[in-house]
């Protein structure tokens, strides 16, 4: 009785350190429908690229010119200055995703969420949590990139993003990357099946 | 940083004959805490019971005086008529139950559900449809129980119900036992995780 679903865009936020690549990428590795829909938006960034990080797969990297030749042709659905650099999603390659049917995940902070929110209203806005701030503080502490002060340039920002949970859909907690790669799992799975989420004439046929 | 979540109230409707029961059947019957946290409801009636349903498994069986009575008490959280009959969910069980942080699912029809739906704003309304209208007459006929006429009318309501889907939060299709269990488990599991269920305060701690 009803057609095939649609894809979603998905919003993944959360503080910088609290394992939202992981746990993509954990459930991209699950068996089932639900995991083989899901695809990872790669950002268009100006912050250089960090030792191991490759073009096109963590990040498409970018001058500031042309950055903002992408934000002055409207490329880009949303974009966000984070600690001294730009990071934006390129409009078109979510596009074609989600026309093919796949649930396309954007991992992206508070600023670039909202934006999101405001453009594509039907997207979905999940804010993932630390167990607690203690933890969070620990994760930061364990990447040998950052310096101390820029660990606590990222806490500091994360305790600031945390008072715009209320304009997410969804608040998940990893505690376990397991855990919470199945929560993430089962909101799009349960997302798909909104009547909202149901097309004009679909009940009739 | 988050509490225990909160036992969700569950509403599922859908035509007779569409498998709700056996749906929520296998979701129990699953591995996980999720299915461990399901229970059923038990309506009270005032039908006759068929062959084979037991006093307090499958209704409670009383008397239209008895019914009238829990009506007048308010001890139902809601009722309707259906086919000549008299249905009601017993509020005092689900409470219950609630607090002691099980799912409830009530399986009930569309007048119920939208008294659920006005006493409990935060309940979880979910419709089930059949793969097709021929595929749910073919069900019907299948039950030895009703006669051709009763088959009719409970064709003629389900039709009529249908048109009350917009009303509901989710529409899942029952097209496998398996399938359908599935999507009803992740849509408990997503809404325990709605911002909108957090609690005041929650994110603080």
């Amino acid at each position: 009785m009803l057609g095939p679903r649609q894809g979603l865009l998905v919003v993944l936020s959360g503080p910088s350190g609290v394992g939202k690549g992981t746990v993509v990428l954990q459930a991209m590795g699950r068996p089932g429908e639900g995991a083989a829909r899901l695809r990872r938006s790669v950002s268009v960034t100006t912050r250089p690229p960090r030792a191991g990080e490759a073009e096109g797969v963590d990040y498409f990297f970018c001058s500031a010119e042309a950055f903002a030749r992408l934000v002055e042709q409207g490329r880009l659905l949303e974009w966000a200055m984070y600690l001294d650099h730009r990071y934006g999603t390129p409009t078109a390659w979510v596009d074609e995703e989600l026309g093919k049917g796949h649930d396309v995940v954007l991992e992206i902070e508070v600023q670039g969420a909202m934006q999101v929110r405001a453009r594509r209203p039907e997207a979905v806005l999940i804010y993932m949590l630390p167990p607690s701030w203690e933890e969070l503080k620990r994760r930061l502490a364990l990447r040998d990139t950052d310096d101390g002060e820029t660990q606590r340039r990222r806490l500091a920002v994360a305790q600031e993003e945390v008072t715009c949970v209320p304009r997410y859909d969804y608040v998940i907690e990893n505690d376990s990357v397991a855990e919470a790669a199945s929560r993430l799992l089962a909101i799009l799975e349960a997302e798909r099946w909104r009547v909202k989420r149901l097309r004009p004439g679909e009940l009739e046929s």
